[in-house]
C-alpha cells in the first residue's frame, strides 16, 4: 500500500466559466485506520453536472465547495483496511469519497459508506445507472411526471447518466419517449441502443421555431411530461408543445451554471396549459431511493436498462474529464478510473 | 316585463391593448321561455381578467370567445318567467349569463342554473368571495400552496377579489401573509381591513431590486407560497426570496395579457430552492367546489371573510369597468349592476 494519497482540491472559484486553473492537485500522507474507521481505495470517481453548482461562492443545490478542500463526489472502491465490524478487506463500497485515490471513513456513520454486490451489477454502476444519477431519473419520472401510458415524454441530455434512465424507465411505463442529444452519434445511440421512439440532434436546430418544429414533428400529440436537464431555449420549446396538465421535473439547468440566468421566454404558458414544473434534488429524498435501487439493479442486472460510460483514466485527467462533461463532451455516464 | 334586451357583443379582436371599439351594444327581442326554459332578469354582472384571455383568437384558457357574439360572463339575477318545474318566478339565481339584461337558459343541463341562498349572503357575493373568485382563491392556496402555520404566503393584486380572499384563507390557516399591490388606499385596506400582516405597494418600487428589497423586509423568514395574479417583475422579485420546497399557485398573468409574453428572469431558482409552479383553472376542478363554497359562504356569512365591491352602473359602462380592470382601476370585485 502507498503511503500517499493524490488529491484534486478546488483552488479558486470560477467567475464565469470554469478551467483547469480552478482545481489543484496535491499529495497528501496516507493514515492507517484508527477505531471505526475504514480505507477505501476508490476505483472509480464520479463526475456530475451538480459539482459546478457547488464550485459557486453563492446560493445554489446546496453548500458551496470549500476552497483548498478535496472536490465532493460519488465514488465506488474497495476496502483495503478496517477498523469498523461492518466492513472486511475486499469489500466492494459506494460512497462520498471525493476527487482522490483513497479515502478513510467513520464508517459508523450511517450511510457513509455502503456495501454493493457487484455479482450481477457492475461495480462501476453504482455511480450512474444504480447509483445517483439513476435515482435521480427515477424520483423525476415517477415522483413528478409520474407518466401514463401513451403519454409522450421528453428528455433533454438523452444520452447522458441520467437522460437514459429517465426515457427507459418511461419506456417500461408504457410511455412515448422523444429523446433532445447534441449530434447524431448521440442521437442514433438514444434510438437505437436505448429504444427511445426518437431522439432530435439540438444542433440542427439553432433557434426556437427550428427546435419547436422538429418536436411537433417527434410529438404529433404533444408534450405530458419533460425531464429538464438542459434549460434555456431546450425549455422553451418543449413548452410551446406541452399539453394541458403537462409535468416537468426540473432536475438541472446546465445552461446556466455559469452564472448568467438564461430567462423562461413565455412563463405564461405554464398558466394557458395548467402546467406543474418541479425543481428536484435527488439527496433530498432518501427515503425513496431503496424502492428507486431496486428497480434501477434489476432492470440492469435483466439487461433491460442499458447505459454508456465516458471513462478517462487518472485522477489527474478529472478536472479536464469534468470540463468536457459540462460542455456536452461525454457520452453517457462520466466516470474517471483510478485504479 | 320590457321585450327588448341589451347585450354587448365582441366586435373585434384587440391587438394589443383592448379598446372600448372591440365591443358593441345591441339589443335584440326577448322570447318567452320555451318548455324547459327559464328568463332570467340578470342583476348583477362579473367581470373578470380570465375574460381578456378569451377576446384572442388564439390558445389561451379556453375556446376563444366568438366574435358577434355576447361577451361570456358570469351573472346573479332573478327568475321572471320559468317553464322549469326546478325554478320558480322570484328564485335568485347564478350562471353563465353574459354581457347582457336577461338570460333565456335551457335549465335542464345540469350546473347551468343554480339557486342561492340569500338570507345570509348578499347575492352579489355568489360573483366574488362565495363564487368563482373565491372558489379560484381557496383552489389555489389549499391545493396548491397548502400552507403550514406559521409559513409566509405572499399575493398578489392583493386587493381584489380573488387575492383578497386568499390571504383571508391563508390567515385561517395560521400563515403569515403579505399582500403586494398598487397604492397606498389598497395597501391600507388589505392590512387594515382584511387583517393581511403587511402590503407592499408595487408602485412604490419600479425595479427588480428594490420590490425584492420590499419583500425581503416584509418577509424576513423568506416566502413559502405566492399565489400569481399578476406576473412579470413581481414574480421575479417574489422567487428571489422563496425559501426550500415554496409552492407558487399560477391564476392569473395579468402582465402578459396584451400578448407580449414576459419572461421569467432566473427559473434556475425553480431548481435551486426545489420550487412547485402550477397553473391552474379553477373551472376544471368543479368537483372541489361543493367544499370551497361551503368554507367560503360559511366566512361570508359571519363577518371572517371580508371583500370589497367596485360596481359600475348600467351595461352600456361594462366595456369601461372591464378596460379599468385590466389596468387595476378596480379596487376589489367588479361589478355591472344591472337593474
Amino acid at each position: 500500500m502507498t503511503a500517499v494519497n493524490r488529491q484534486i482540491l478546488l483552488a479558486s472559484r470560477p467567475s464565469g466559466e470554469p478551467g483547469a486553473d480552478n482545481f489543484k492537485l496535491v499529495e497528501a500522507p496516507l493514515s492507517e485506520p484508527g477505531p471505526g474507521q475504514v480505507l477505501v481505495r476508490n476505483h472509480y470517481l464520479s463526475l456530475d453536472p451538480y459539482m459546478r453548482g457547488r464550485m459557486n461562492e453563492g446560493k445554489s443545490y446546496a453548500q458551496p465547495q470549500p476552497l483548498n478542500e478535496v472536490m465532493i463526489g460519488g465514488t465506488v472502491g474497495e476496502v483495503v483496511a478496517s477498523r469498523n465490524e461492518h466492513f472486511q478487506v475486499g469489500d466492494k463500497v459506494v460512497g462520498m469519497g471525493g476527487w482522490q485515490e483513497y479515502q478513510l471513513v467513520d464508517a459508523s456513520q450511517r450511510g457513509v459508506l455502503q456495501k454493493v454486490d457487484t455479482t450481477h451489477v457492475p461495480l462501476s454502476a453504482y455511480l450512474g445507472a444504480v447509483g445517483m444519477p439513476g435515482v435521480t431519473a427515477w424520483y423525476g419520472l415517477v415522483k413528478i411526471i409520474a407518466p401514463k401510458a401513451g403519454e409522450t415524454v421528453v428528455v433533454s441530455a438523452a444520452s447522458g447518466a441520467v437522460g437514459g434512465a429517465v426515457g427507459q424507465l418511461a419506456k417500461v411505463r408504457g410511455a412515448r419517449v422523444v429523446g433532445i442529444a447534441g449530434g447524431a452519434d448521440k442521437c442514433r445511440y438514444v434510438v437505437d441502443e436505448l429504444g427511445f421512439d426518437a431522439c432530435i440532434d439540438y444542433k440542427e436546430h439553432r433557434d426556437l421555431k427550428s427546435l419547436s418544429g422538429a418536436l411537433k414533428t417527434a410529438c404529433p400529440e404533444g408534450v405530458d411530461g419533460y425531464f429538464e436537464n438542459v434549460g434555456g431555449m431546450i425549455l422553451d420549446a418543449v413548452m410551446l408543445r406541452a399539453n394541458a396538465f403537462s409535468r416537468v421535473a426540473m432536475c438541472g439547468m446546465i445552461a446556466g451554471y455559469n452564472g448568467e440566468p438564461i430567462p423562461m421566454a413565455a412563463p405564461q404558458l405554464i398558466l394557458v396549459n395548467r402546467m406543474k414544473i418541479e425543481g428536484f434534488i435527488v439527496s433530498e429524498h432518501m427515503e425513496l431511493w431503496p424502492e428507486a435501487l431496486k428497480e434501477l439493479g434489476t432492470l440492469v442486472a435483466t439487461g433491460r436498462l442499458k447505459y454508456r460510460e465516458s471513462v478517462a483514466q487518472g485522477l489527474e485527467n478529472a478536472p479536464e474529464a469534468f470540463l468536457g462533461l459540462l460542455k456536452g463532451r461525454n457520452f453517457g455516464k462520466q466516470l474517471v478510473k483510478l485504479i
